[in-house]
């Protein structure tokens, strides 16, 4: 079967040669050494895939400081070593073993469509979420644990924006999990770190366990 | 337990002050209508977790824009519907059915860490990759097929980028055996578009599939 | 009082870098001499403000080839040397007598907003359209006469389409009326065209007076 | 009477039937969820009809992006709700009422024949341009404030450009006398933006309030 791949659009292919002639020209050397000698990020970043969430926008990143795993509402499965398919499990292994990041981000916002429809799933209004054939939705049912926390809370939007962030601490749990990842923290060789965007407002929180509560940073 | 999260490190908290000061506040309005009204992307972007392939700068593109799903070495599996977790899968469910994006690019760089190690794994040189227990292991058997294709072809470093491309063909015809994509790629509202990039000497690559390889762009 | 104007948001601007590091770059001789000499256009074109119809990308313009006046469903008003404000008659004797061009575009679109105003005000379904204070409505008061010559005829698609159509002939109708534009057709020296774009299919049709219809290019 | 309208040239047929084969069909699927879902512009921008400045180019606009206005040396008439025909408020009012940008974009620029033939006016030099019958010169009225300002200031090419700048001034300040654009801007939903951009050597510079001044992006 021929493959049907299209050419990229006119106006992409324009910024292209706009970036290699403006900012990979101005860093060119840096990154051709970052080609040859590899990669040494110092954090790793889970987010969301929303088009909404600039990561390296937010903190200014350049390239080779972040390894980037994006999914639908930055979740972290539980270890689960079972020789099937896992690839946020593989993308934390890689950071973590092999690239021995020094920080891990989990990044959570307003507005996610993911976390929306695991409310409206777990509220038995998304039927076409339940069955075994989406995959959205046996995403989401990462979230379950999280929504019993907060059901009846307050109106639709306050459990959105709390959930939002049970997604958050959710991952950071699961992460605990892996033992990779806890050998890690316990000998202060990598610090977690979880954080909600607001999309609207550009507020950006830190979860403070100390206080069992998201503050602004 | 409780979790063991941390501040954010100050040299991220004053990156981020800056963005929200300066970014931030000269887009606040457009932000806020993102928020209000939800996001429009245009594109949906499979691309690796690499710290060193930002697609956002290469294609000059504003928060809104591109859905975004990372992972090692921008892989997809094949269509799965069996009730289990698919992390991929329900991004690509959600950008092609809920978000409806109009172009899907799937982009593959050099020097991709995955890449090798699915090349050291199919060789033989890398036992720590065979076992049960590597996610990585097992997230890269998706691109063994691939293997089979440039085993033998030229040295090592012509192997691996060829290796690099067949990751990102092997994810085109995955992303055909999932019937949304099947089905809107035959009736036209779907495009997809399969890329390289370099990292060390900044180009750009996508795949022409009647010439069945890839071209400068 | 201080002007409320704020910085360019960061994406325009390195959009902006781009471009000048390579359109700007390839053509700089060309648009220095086009600056120390001036423009030279065969063309104007009268298109709508709509974002999605770039007569540029249609015709691969280059900088100095069409002179575009683009306003609300691209109408031209009638003749009328009253001392008033008339910033389409400007454009438009600007064109036809400082530059002397030698062809004039119209160009019409499908899905005009303006051109649904219209219908809606014309049908007495928008009395907010009908007020003195709203400029889009006293503007869409131009097509009145083209809606009496499409109404009642088929559905509202239909009508729609048809009444985009009727802006161009009702702009054509009026360019008319401009003493400079008729004798300089008169004489030869400048042809009119009345076209219109589908944004959907992409088709282009030029009006031909002699069928009193509209054909594809 | 028959309208005098002709055939499109054939080579701008070409072009069209080259486009329609090439960027029209990469993004066929884009352009047709466009024209189902409507337009959803980020900004506006007011810019002037010469041939020399195209906004879409300088910013890598793709279809959909900018909603554009362009008339004559890029002039903003005051607020006047007097149930005349008003294109440039027209524009506005749909841009900032219907359409709901966030950013507004004044795009002024070098060698502006307008703004030469202004300032020939306003010293006497162009009686032509004085009648009633002049729709450039009753256009360019608006600007007789800002050659106030200018005249006398430095040589003809000095005077020039600094009434270029006037006019995009002019243009940020009678913006703020529509009720709709003031209370936008106050509630932060709707940023102003004031450019002026240089045809020959191709800068682009911005108006910073703070310093009073205009300055390179």
């Amino acid at each position: 079967m021929t493959l049907p791949a299209r050419p990229l659009p006119k106006y992409l292919v324009q910024r292209y040669k706009g970036w290699k002639a403006t900012d990979y020209a101005d860093s060119a050397a840096w990154y051709q050494r970052l080609a040859t000698e590899g990669q040494r990020p110092r954090a790793m970043v889970i987010s969301c895939c929303d088009s909404r969430v600039h990561v390296t926008s937010i903190f200014g990143a350049e390239m080779g400081e972040f390894f980037i795993h994006r999914n639908i509402a930055n979740l972290v499965p539980p270890y689960s070593p079972d020789g099937n398919l896992h690839g946020t499990s593989a993308a934390i292994e890689y950071a973590v073993g092999a690239l021995q990041v020094s920080n891990l981000l989990v990044l959570g916002h307003s507005q996610c469509g993911g976390v929306q429809g695991c409310l409206d799933m777990c509220e038995g209004n998304a039927p076409e979420l339940e069955s075994d054939s989406s995959f959205v939705g046996r995403w989401m049912d990462l979230l379950r644990g999280g929504y019993e926390k907060v059901k009846g809370q307050g109106d639709r939007q306050s459990q959105l924006r709390a959930l939002e962030r049970q997604a958050v601490l959710t991952s950071l749990t699961n992460l605990m999990t892996f033992p990779q990842v806890a050998d890690r923290v316990a000998e202060g060789t990598l610090a977690l770190h979880g954080l909600w965007h607001d999309i609207g407002n550009g507020a950006l929180e830190w979860y403070d366990p100390e206080a069992g509560a998201f503050h602004g940073v």
